[in-house]
């Protein structure tokens, strides 16, 4: 039994797009976003306050990243996840750490500082420098699409789903103007996985079933 | 044949630290912080500017936590590491995202906008933010080790090398007056590990060796 807790379009979407993918069963549990403030109820589930919670064989997982990874090792093992012997292994591994540690976290500045903060606490500054640095780190994944159609192994894997969240946000919050015509087809490429627009749907038809908007924060 | 491109004291002090664990032959090239502005030949190394980079077995490794990861994969299995067929597998991977993704990248923010930025462009309302973001995630920390000596799995693994590198940076930065007291006891537990000494020892002399300051940039 699989339980992702999820709110529209937050990083959560890692795992909920990697269980699609897996065509593994899951209960998805919606919240309004940020939970933490939201809905008090949810500090009870995961203290921390943050999604994913991934709850999966007794284990809970809160980082987006860590849940692909974990997800892939389990249930899809040389298949969307690299094997430790692999020589694709280290490149597989950086990628998966860059999706969020590089990628994302610039993202989380841009849109708190731009649009979840009142007016009085915006900072421009920051959300300039932040934009940035998305766009220079995201230089990595421009050279690496140079030579394949994936990221690692000549093969989709786990790092994809785990990167391509972080192009999904960067077109939510007014970041895709950084993609580079690499990164931009291999965006496409992504879109078009019918497991990507079954993550969408799943998540439109659960947040309209629990009673949670559909529109992503960001909106 | 191991290389490790190291600033004293910066997220680069991970794998540092783990292959010191390992008692593992590496070359530690110095440079200053950053190297992307102080030192424009590092570029053609590393395009990101951005340490640590890690050059083992023809893999080159750019996120500080995928550095323990891989290390303790290949050259520790079982032992630094938590295999996936361990019962402790999905902590294992989330403390080792987590130490970078979610403790590590606020310290950034605390770091630029204190210290490295001219005092025009600090932000003290950003330093605020994150120094009570750190302080709120890291009681996940302090939760795990009511219970336990260390963070997963019963003993010492990589994830304490990621995770205790963000100890040792909050302490560099000012941060620690949020750790709580078991969180306190562990960071004490291990800065007496030998490993950890030699490591500290080790950029020291490879710095004065290279004519780079010993003082890490946050001094």
């Amino acid at each position: 039994m699989i339980t992702l807790h999820h709110c529209v379009s937050a990083r959560s979407f890692r795992p909920l797009w990697l269980l699609e993918e897996l065509a593994l069963p899951y209960t998805l549990k919606m919240w309004p976003f940020p939970p933490r403030v939201q809905s008090r109820d949810y500090l009870a589930l995961n203290p921390l306050g943050t999604v994913p919670l991934l709850e999966v064989e007794g284990v809970r997982l809160t980082e987006s990243a860590a849940c692909c990874q974990f997800l892939a090792a389990r249930f899809s093992p040389g298949v969307l996840e690299v094997a430790a012997h692999d020589p694709a292994y280290g490149a597989y591994l950086n990628w998966l750490h860059m999706s969020d540690a590089t990628l994302t976290f610039p993202q989380t500045l841009v849109l708190r500082y731009s649009h979840f903060e009142p007016p009085e606490r915006q900072q421009p500054q920051v959300v300039e420098d932040y934009s940035r640095w998305f766009g220079a780190r995201l230089r990595a994944a421009e050279a690496a699409l140079q030579e394949a159609d994936t990221l690692c192994a000549g093969r989709f894997t786990a790092a994809d789903v785990a990167v391509g969240y972080a192009l999904m946000l960067a077109e939510l919050i007014g970041l895709s103007s950084a993609f580079g015509p690499n990164v931009a087809a291999y965006w496409q490429r992504l879109q078009a996985r019918p497991a990507y627009q079954r993550a969408l749907q799943a998540q439109r038809d659960a947040a309209l079933a629990q009673g949670v908007s559909p529109q992503p924060a960001t909106a």
